[in-house]
Protein backbone atom coordinates (compact mmCIF):
# COMPACT_ATOMS: atom_id res chain seq x y z
CA UNK A 1 0.00 0.00 0.00
CA UNK A 2 2.46 2.61 1.24
CA UNK A 3 4.50 2.12 -2.56
CA UNK A 4 7.41 4.80 -2.57
CA UNK A 5 9.17 4.40 -6.50
CA UNK A 6 12.71 4.82 -6.63
CA UNK A 7 13.71 6.84 -9.82
CA UNK A 8 16.86 8.02 -10.88
CA UNK A 9 16.23 11.25 -12.23
CA UNK A 10 19.07 14.14 -12.87
CA UNK A 11 18.52 17.98 -11.89
CA UNK A 12 18.07 18.79 -15.56
CA UNK A 13 15.00 16.08 -15.93
CA UNK A 14 13.43 16.88 -12.60
CA UNK A 15 13.31 20.78 -14.00
CA UNK A 16 12.22 19.57 -17.47
CA UNK A 17 8.84 17.95 -15.67
CA UNK A 18 8.59 21.14 -14.31
CA UNK A 19 8.86 23.33 -17.22
CA UNK A 20 6.36 20.42 -18.98
CA UNK A 21 3.32 19.70 -16.40
CA UNK A 22 2.79 23.39 -14.62
CA UNK A 23 1.45 25.02 -17.38
CA UNK A 24 -0.56 22.24 -18.17
CA UNK A 25 -1.57 22.15 -14.61
CA UNK A 26 -2.08 25.70 -14.71
CA UNK A 27 -4.69 25.90 -17.38
CA UNK A 28 -6.57 22.95 -15.85
CA UNK A 29 -6.63 24.92 -12.70
CA UNK A 30 -8.10 27.78 -15.00
CA UNK A 31 -10.82 25.53 -16.52
CA UNK A 32 -12.12 24.32 -12.76
CA UNK A 33 -12.57 28.12 -12.43
CA UNK A 34 -14.34 29.21 -15.51
CA UNK A 35 -16.22 26.10 -14.92
CA UNK A 36 -17.92 27.23 -11.79
CA UNK A 37 -18.25 30.98 -12.96
CA UNK A 38 -19.26 30.77 -16.74
CA UNK A 39 -22.58 32.02 -18.31
CA UNK A 40 -22.08 31.76 -21.80
CA UNK A 41 -25.06 29.72 -23.18
CA UNK A 42 -26.27 26.32 -22.98
CA UNK A 43 -24.92 25.26 -26.43
CA UNK A 44 -21.30 26.43 -26.22
CA UNK A 45 -21.85 24.69 -22.58
CA UNK A 46 -22.06 21.77 -24.83
CA UNK A 47 -19.56 22.05 -27.52
CA UNK A 48 -17.22 22.69 -24.95
CA UNK A 49 -18.07 19.76 -22.61
CA UNK A 50 -17.25 17.64 -26.09
CA UNK A 51 -13.98 19.47 -26.45
CA UNK A 52 -12.94 18.48 -22.76
CA UNK A 53 -14.19 14.83 -23.42
CA UNK A 54 -11.94 14.96 -26.09
CA UNK A 55 -8.71 15.89 -24.17
CA UNK A 56 -9.33 13.89 -21.84
CA UNK A 57 -9.20 11.05 -24.28
CA UNK A 58 -5.96 12.30 -25.72
CA UNK A 59 -4.15 12.61 -22.65
CA UNK A 60 -5.42 8.74 -21.21
CA UNK A 61 -4.01 7.65 -24.70
CA UNK A 62 -1.36 6.32 -22.18
CA UNK A 63 -1.28 6.91 -19.01
CA UNK A 64 -0.20 5.29 -15.25
CA UNK A 65 -2.67 2.77 -13.65
CA UNK A 66 -3.58 4.27 -10.84
CA UNK A 67 -2.70 7.54 -8.41
CA UNK A 68 0.69 8.88 -8.90
CA UNK A 69 2.14 7.90 -5.51
CA UNK A 70 5.73 9.05 -4.44
CA UNK A 71 8.74 8.52 -6.17
CA UNK A 72 12.07 9.37 -4.83
CA UNK A 73 15.50 10.41 -6.46
CA UNK A 74 18.49 9.24 -5.56
CA UNK A 75 19.23 12.05 -3.38
CA UNK A 76 16.26 11.63 -1.65
CA UNK A 77 14.01 14.23 -3.41
CA UNK A 78 10.65 12.95 -3.06
CA UNK A 79 8.16 14.01 -5.99
CA UNK A 80 4.68 13.54 -4.62
CA UNK A 81 3.16 15.30 -7.99
CA UNK A 82 -0.37 14.02 -7.15
CA UNK A 83 -0.43 15.56 -3.75
CA UNK A 84 -4.22 17.49 -3.12
CA UNK A 85 -2.46 20.42 -1.99
CA UNK A 86 1.22 20.87 -3.26
CA UNK A 87 1.19 18.37 -5.98
CA UNK A 88 2.68 19.66 -9.40
CA UNK A 89 0.29 17.82 -11.54
CA UNK A 90 -2.70 18.18 -9.53
CA UNK A 91 -5.16 21.20 -11.07
CA UNK A 92 -7.08 20.91 -7.42
CA UNK A 93 -4.05 22.02 -5.48
CA UNK A 94 -4.66 25.69 -4.43
CA UNK A 95 -1.25 25.22 -4.95
CA UNK A 96 1.07 26.28 -1.92
CA UNK A 97 4.17 27.46 -2.76
CA UNK A 98 5.68 26.48 0.57
CA UNK A 99 8.71 28.43 2.15
CA UNK A 100 11.18 27.15 5.01
CA UNK A 101 12.72 29.96 7.23
CA UNK A 102 15.40 29.08 8.80
CA UNK A 103 14.13 28.41 11.75
CA UNK A 104 11.85 25.69 10.19
CA UNK A 105 8.96 27.89 10.22
CA UNK A 106 6.88 26.81 6.73
CA UNK A 107 4.72 29.41 5.47
CA UNK A 108 3.53 30.27 2.09
CA UNK A 109 0.99 33.55 0.59
CA UNK A 110 -1.83 32.13 -1.47
CA UNK A 111 -4.45 33.24 -3.51
CA UNK A 112 -7.61 31.51 -2.89
CA UNK A 113 -10.35 31.66 -5.95
CA UNK A 114 -13.44 30.70 -6.30
CA UNK A 115 -13.02 26.81 -6.61
CA UNK A 116 -12.16 26.63 -2.88
CA UNK A 117 -15.80 28.33 -1.34
CA UNK A 118 -17.60 27.52 1.17
CA UNK A 119 -20.30 30.04 2.71
CA UNK A 120 -20.67 32.82 0.28
CA UNK A 121 -17.47 35.02 -0.46
CA UNK A 122 -15.38 32.34 2.24
CA UNK A 123 -13.14 29.75 2.23
CA UNK A 124 -14.77 26.53 3.13
CA UNK A 125 -13.55 25.54 6.39
CA UNK A 126 -12.67 22.07 5.31
CA UNK A 127 -10.44 23.64 2.94
CA UNK A 128 -8.57 25.84 5.71
CA UNK A 129 -8.19 22.11 7.80
CA UNK A 130 -7.17 20.72 3.92
CA UNK A 131 -4.14 23.47 3.81
CA UNK A 132 -3.04 23.25 7.64
CA UNK A 133 -2.72 19.51 7.30
CA UNK A 134 -0.67 19.78 4.94
CA UNK A 135 1.78 22.71 5.85
CA UNK A 136 1.93 21.39 9.61
CA UNK A 137 2.58 18.00 8.55
CA UNK A 138 5.63 20.12 6.19
CA UNK A 139 6.39 21.90 9.45
CA UNK A 140 7.05 18.14 11.12
CA UNK A 141 9.15 17.55 8.21
CA UNK A 142 11.25 20.63 8.10
CA UNK A 143 12.18 20.25 11.53
CA UNK A 144 13.64 17.19 11.32
CA UNK A 145 10.16 14.99 12.57
CA UNK A 146 8.00 13.70 9.79
CA UNK A 147 5.31 11.74 10.12
CA UNK A 148 1.31 11.27 9.34
CA UNK A 149 -1.18 13.07 10.73
CA UNK A 150 -2.53 11.51 13.88
CA UNK A 151 -4.69 14.26 15.14
CA UNK A 152 -5.57 17.82 13.73
CA UNK A 153 -7.90 20.47 15.16
CA UNK A 154 -8.98 23.67 14.06
CA UNK A 155 -10.20 26.51 15.88
CA UNK A 156 -12.15 29.05 13.67
CA UNK A 157 -11.97 32.56 14.96
CA UNK A 158 -13.82 34.13 11.99
CA UNK A 159 -14.79 33.42 8.22
CA UNK A 160 -11.47 33.22 5.96
CA UNK A 161 -12.51 35.83 3.30
CA UNK A 162 -11.92 33.96 -0.80
CA UNK A 163 -8.30 36.57 -1.66
CA UNK A 164 -5.27 37.05 -0.63
CA UNK A 165 -4.13 34.85 2.29
CA UNK A 166 -0.96 33.39 4.28
CA UNK A 167 -0.44 29.83 6.14
CA UNK A 168 1.72 29.29 8.13
CA UNK A 169 3.15 26.26 10.88
CA UNK A 170 6.05 25.34 12.87
CA UNK A 171 7.47 22.40 15.16
CA UNK A 172 6.00 23.78 18.77
CA UNK A 173 7.52 20.14 20.40
CA UNK A 174 8.24 16.46 19.66
CA UNK A 175 7.40 13.52 22.25
CA UNK A 176 9.02 10.00 21.38
CA UNK A 177 7.53 9.91 17.92
CA UNK A 178 5.06 12.46 18.36
CA UNK A 179 5.55 16.15 16.55
CA UNK A 180 3.48 18.40 17.74
CA UNK A 181 3.21 21.23 15.67
CA UNK A 182 0.67 25.23 15.62
CA UNK A 183 -0.01 27.00 12.81
CA UNK A 184 -2.48 29.55 11.57
CA UNK A 185 -4.28 31.04 8.35
CA UNK A 186 -4.29 34.83 8.29
CA UNK A 187 -5.82 37.60 6.27
CA UNK A 188 -4.46 41.14 6.08
CA UNK A 189 -7.02 41.53 9.37
CA UNK A 190 -5.01 39.09 11.13
CA UNK A 191 -5.51 35.47 11.85
CA UNK A 192 -8.53 33.22 10.87
CA UNK A 193 -8.33 29.59 11.51
CA UNK A 194 -5.70 28.51 14.67
CA UNK A 195 -4.75 24.70 13.77
CA UNK A 196 -2.61 22.17 16.15
CA UNK A 197 -1.65 19.04 14.83
CA UNK A 198 0.27 15.53 15.62
CA UNK A 199 1.89 13.69 13.30
CA UNK A 200 3.36 10.30 14.18
CA UNK A 201 6.06 8.37 12.25
CA UNK A 202 4.60 5.37 11.06
CA UNK A 203 6.32 1.67 11.91
CA UNK A 204 6.96 1.31 8.30
CA UNK A 205 8.42 4.44 7.94
CA UNK A 206 10.77 3.98 10.99
CA UNK A 207 11.68 0.64 9.76
CA UNK A 208 11.97 2.06 5.51
CA UNK A 209 14.50 4.66 7.39
CA UNK A 210 16.61 1.75 9.60
CA UNK A 211 17.01 -0.08 6.80
CA UNK A 212 17.75 1.77 3.88
CA UNK A 213 19.21 5.44 5.68
CA UNK A 214 20.42 6.41 2.17
CA UNK A 215 17.18 6.17 0.52
CA UNK A 216 14.81 7.62 3.10
CA UNK A 217 12.06 10.10 2.26
CA UNK A 218 13.00 13.56 3.33
CA UNK A 219 9.30 13.99 4.15
CA UNK A 220 5.93 12.31 4.25
CA UNK A 221 3.05 14.66 2.20
CA UNK B 1 -19.22 39.53 2.55
CA UNK B 2 -22.11 36.96 3.69
CA UNK B 3 -24.14 37.67 0.30
CA UNK B 4 -27.02 35.82 -0.25
CA UNK B 5 -28.66 35.94 -3.94
CA UNK B 6 -32.44 35.36 -3.79
CA UNK B 7 -33.66 33.64 -7.29
CA UNK B 8 -37.03 32.64 -8.55
CA UNK B 9 -36.28 29.88 -10.37
CA UNK B 10 -39.11 27.11 -10.73
CA UNK B 11 -38.27 23.16 -10.36
CA UNK B 12 -37.60 23.24 -14.68
CA UNK B 13 -35.30 25.90 -14.23
CA UNK B 14 -33.49 23.70 -11.40
CA UNK B 15 -33.70 20.65 -13.76
CA UNK B 16 -32.44 21.96 -16.12
CA UNK B 17 -29.01 23.69 -14.85
CA UNK B 18 -28.57 20.40 -13.33
CA UNK B 19 -28.71 18.85 -16.99
CA UNK B 20 -26.55 21.62 -18.46
CA UNK B 21 -23.83 21.63 -16.11
CA UNK B 22 -23.31 18.52 -14.42
CA UNK B 23 -22.03 16.72 -17.58
CA UNK B 24 -19.50 20.00 -18.28
CA UNK B 25 -18.19 19.72 -14.30
CA UNK B 26 -17.83 15.74 -14.64
CA UNK B 27 -15.93 16.08 -17.93
CA UNK B 28 -13.73 19.05 -16.03
CA UNK B 29 -13.08 16.18 -13.23
CA UNK B 30 -11.80 13.95 -15.75
CA UNK B 31 -9.85 16.12 -16.95
CA UNK B 32 -8.03 16.93 -13.39
CA UNK B 33 -7.87 13.37 -13.06
CA UNK B 34 -5.95 12.65 -16.75
CA UNK B 35 -3.81 15.73 -16.17
CA UNK B 36 -2.17 13.90 -12.88
CA UNK B 37 -2.42 10.44 -14.44
CA UNK B 38 -1.19 11.14 -18.63
CA UNK B 39 2.04 9.93 -19.93
CA UNK B 40 1.99 10.98 -23.49
CA UNK B 41 4.82 12.90 -24.86
CA UNK B 42 5.34 16.72 -24.47
CA UNK B 43 4.29 17.60 -27.65
CA UNK B 44 1.00 16.55 -26.89
CA UNK B 45 1.11 17.73 -23.14
CA UNK B 46 1.81 21.19 -24.68
CA UNK B 47 -0.92 20.66 -27.65
CA UNK B 48 -3.19 19.61 -25.03
CA UNK B 49 -2.47 22.71 -22.99
CA UNK B 50 -3.32 25.09 -25.81
CA UNK B 51 -6.67 23.26 -26.21
CA UNK B 52 -7.14 23.57 -22.92
CA UNK B 53 -6.96 27.60 -22.90
CA UNK B 54 -8.88 27.98 -25.50
CA UNK B 55 -11.62 26.32 -24.00
CA UNK B 56 -10.93 28.80 -20.97
CA UNK B 57 -11.25 31.72 -23.01
CA UNK B 58 -14.24 30.48 -24.62
CA UNK B 59 -15.93 30.16 -21.05
CA UNK B 60 -14.98 33.21 -19.70
CA UNK B 61 -16.51 35.20 -22.63
CA UNK B 62 -19.10 35.58 -20.31
CA UNK B 63 -19.13 35.01 -16.40
CA UNK B 64 -20.17 36.31 -13.44
CA UNK B 65 -17.48 38.74 -11.63
CA UNK B 66 -16.59 36.86 -8.63
CA UNK B 67 -17.01 33.27 -6.82
CA UNK B 68 -20.62 31.66 -7.34
CA UNK B 69 -21.87 32.36 -3.49
CA UNK B 70 -24.96 31.59 -2.54
CA UNK B 71 -28.70 31.99 -4.22
CA UNK B 72 -31.72 31.23 -2.47
CA UNK B 73 -34.74 30.18 -4.03
CA UNK B 74 -38.42 31.27 -3.07
CA UNK B 75 -38.87 27.24 -1.56
CA UNK B 76 -35.89 27.94 0.68
CA UNK B 77 -33.56 25.65 -1.80
CA UNK B 78 -30.47 27.57 -1.27
CA UNK B 79 -27.91 26.53 -4.35
CA UNK B 80 -24.53 26.57 -3.51
CA UNK B 81 -22.57 25.14 -6.94
CA UNK B 82 -19.45 26.95 -6.25
CA UNK B 83 -19.21 24.62 -3.22
CA UNK B 84 -15.92 23.11 -2.58
CA UNK B 85 -17.08 19.37 -1.45
CA UNK B 86 -20.70 19.58 -2.95
CA UNK B 87 -21.06 22.26 -5.48
CA UNK B 88 -22.81 21.38 -8.53
CA UNK B 89 -20.85 23.07 -10.87
CA UNK B 90 -17.60 22.71 -8.65
CA UNK B 91 -14.73 20.30 -10.39
CA UNK B 92 -13.13 19.63 -7.14
CA UNK B 93 -15.77 18.54 -5.56
CA UNK B 94 -15.27 14.98 -5.10
CA UNK B 95 -18.45 15.03 -5.13
CA UNK B 96 -19.91 13.81 -2.27
CA UNK B 97 -24.19 12.67 -3.06
CA UNK B 98 -25.19 13.12 0.34
CA UNK B 99 -28.63 11.24 1.85
CA UNK B 100 -30.06 12.25 4.82
CA UNK B 101 -31.91 9.31 6.89
CA UNK B 102 -35.37 9.80 9.37
CA UNK B 103 -33.09 10.47 11.97
CA UNK B 104 -30.78 13.46 10.45
CA UNK B 105 -28.01 10.91 10.06
CA UNK B 106 -26.56 11.88 6.52
CA UNK B 107 -24.16 9.81 4.73
CA UNK B 108 -22.20 9.32 1.24
CA UNK B 109 -20.83 6.57 -0.41
CA UNK B 110 -18.94 8.09 -2.71
CA UNK B 111 -14.57 7.21 -4.88
CA UNK B 112 -11.64 9.21 -4.21
CA UNK B 113 -9.65 9.02 -6.98
CA UNK B 114 -5.75 9.87 -8.00
CA UNK B 115 -6.33 13.62 -7.35
CA UNK B 116 -6.98 13.27 -3.57
CA UNK B 117 -3.81 11.68 -2.68
CA UNK B 118 -1.63 12.80 0.13
CA UNK B 119 0.62 9.68 1.15
CA UNK B 120 0.76 7.16 -1.62
CA UNK B 121 -1.92 4.78 -2.22
CA UNK B 122 -3.91 7.40 0.59
CA UNK B 123 -6.37 9.97 0.76
CA UNK B 124 -4.69 13.03 2.11
CA UNK B 125 -5.31 13.70 5.66
CA UNK B 126 -6.70 16.83 4.78
CA UNK B 127 -8.84 15.49 2.48
CA UNK B 128 -10.82 13.82 4.76
CA UNK B 129 -10.80 16.47 6.96
CA UNK B 130 -12.33 18.51 4.17
CA UNK B 131 -15.44 15.83 3.34
CA UNK B 132 -15.34 15.69 6.78
CA UNK B 133 -16.23 19.46 7.57
CA UNK B 134 -18.89 19.08 5.17
CA UNK B 135 -20.55 16.39 5.96
CA UNK B 136 -20.83 17.31 10.18
CA UNK B 137 -22.03 20.79 8.98
CA UNK B 138 -24.71 19.23 6.94
CA UNK B 139 -25.56 17.06 9.27
CA UNK B 140 -26.00 19.79 12.04
CA UNK B 141 -28.84 21.82 9.55
CA UNK B 142 -30.31 18.36 8.79
CA UNK B 143 -30.95 18.17 12.55
CA UNK B 144 -32.64 21.52 12.40
CA UNK B 145 -29.10 23.44 14.06
CA UNK B 146 -27.18 24.73 11.14
CA UNK B 147 -24.19 26.85 11.79
CA UNK B 148 -20.54 27.13 10.71
CA UNK B 149 -17.72 25.32 11.61
CA UNK B 150 -16.40 26.86 15.23
CA UNK B 151 -14.32 23.87 15.87
CA UNK B 152 -12.93 20.35 14.17
CA UNK B 153 -11.12 17.60 15.46
CA UNK B 154 -10.01 14.43 13.24
CA UNK B 155 -8.34 11.35 14.96
CA UNK B 156 -7.08 8.92 12.02
CA UNK B 157 -6.59 5.54 13.36
CA UNK B 158 -5.35 4.32 9.84
CA UNK B 159 -4.43 5.40 6.55
CA UNK B 160 -7.54 6.01 4.15
CA UNK B 161 -6.81 4.08 0.88
CA UNK B 162 -8.22 5.62 -1.98
CA UNK B 163 -10.97 4.05 -3.85
CA UNK B 164 -14.60 3.41 -2.23
CA UNK B 165 -15.20 4.84 0.74
CA UNK B 166 -18.49 5.90 3.19
CA UNK B 167 -18.66 9.04 5.08
CA UNK B 168 -21.29 9.77 7.81
CA UNK B 169 -21.92 12.19 10.70
CA UNK B 170 -24.94 12.77 12.97
CA UNK B 171 -25.89 15.74 15.07
CA UNK B 172 -24.83 14.70 19.14
CA UNK B 173 -26.11 17.35 21.16
CA UNK B 174 -26.89 21.07 21.19
CA UNK B 175 -26.13 23.50 23.78
CA UNK B 176 -27.83 27.09 23.11
CA UNK B 177 -26.08 28.07 20.00
CA UNK B 178 -23.80 25.17 19.29
CA UNK B 179 -24.15 22.14 17.61
CA UNK B 180 -22.14 19.19 18.30
CA UNK B 181 -21.51 16.64 15.92
CA UNK B 182 -19.57 13.17 15.50
CA UNK B 183 -18.69 11.56 12.23
CA UNK B 184 -16.39 9.21 10.24
CA UNK B 185 -15.21 8.34 7.42
CA UNK B 186 -14.61 4.18 6.91
CA UNK B 187 -13.14 1.85 3.81
CA UNK B 188 -14.83 -1.62 4.02
CA UNK B 189 -12.40 -2.57 6.80
CA UNK B 190 -13.69 -0.31 9.22
CA UNK B 191 -13.18 3.48 10.57
CA UNK B 192 -10.68 4.95 9.10
CA UNK B 193 -10.92 8.45 10.65
CA UNK B 194 -13.02 10.23 12.82
CA UNK B 195 -14.26 13.44 13.50
CA UNK B 196 -16.23 16.14 15.98
CA UNK B 197 -16.90 19.49 14.94
CA UNK B 198 -18.99 22.19 17.17
CA UNK B 199 -20.94 24.47 14.44
CA UNK B 200 -22.00 27.71 15.38
CA UNK B 201 -24.77 29.74 13.74
CA UNK B 202 -23.59 33.25 13.56
CA UNK B 203 -25.35 36.31 14.68
CA UNK B 204 -25.66 37.60 10.86
CA UNK B 205 -27.97 34.54 10.34
CA UNK B 206 -29.57 34.50 13.35
CA UNK B 207 -30.72 38.03 12.32
CA UNK B 208 -31.41 37.00 9.13
CA UNK B 209 -33.75 34.48 10.25
CA UNK B 210 -35.65 36.12 12.29
CA UNK B 211 -36.00 38.89 10.21
CA UNK B 212 -36.70 36.76 7.10
CA UNK B 213 -38.65 33.26 8.42
CA UNK B 214 -39.28 32.69 4.80
CA UNK B 215 -36.45 33.36 3.51
CA UNK B 216 -34.15 31.60 5.97
CA UNK B 217 -31.69 30.01 4.46
CA UNK B 218 -32.41 25.73 4.91
CA UNK B 219 -28.23 25.42 5.37
CA UNK B 220 -25.57 26.82 5.71
CA UNK B 221 -22.76 25.31 3.19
Amino acid sequence: MFHYVEENLTPEELAHERDLYTPLTDSVRQLVDATIRTEVDDAEIHAVRREVDALVARLRAKQIPSSFGARIADDGTVRTHGNAVIGMRNPIAIPLDLQTDEDSRVWADFHAGAAYEGPPGLVHGGVSALLLDQVLGTAAAAAGSPGMTGTLSMRYRRGTPLGDLHIEAKLDRTEGIKSYVKGHIADADGVTVEAEGVFILPRWARELIAAEKAHAPKQFE
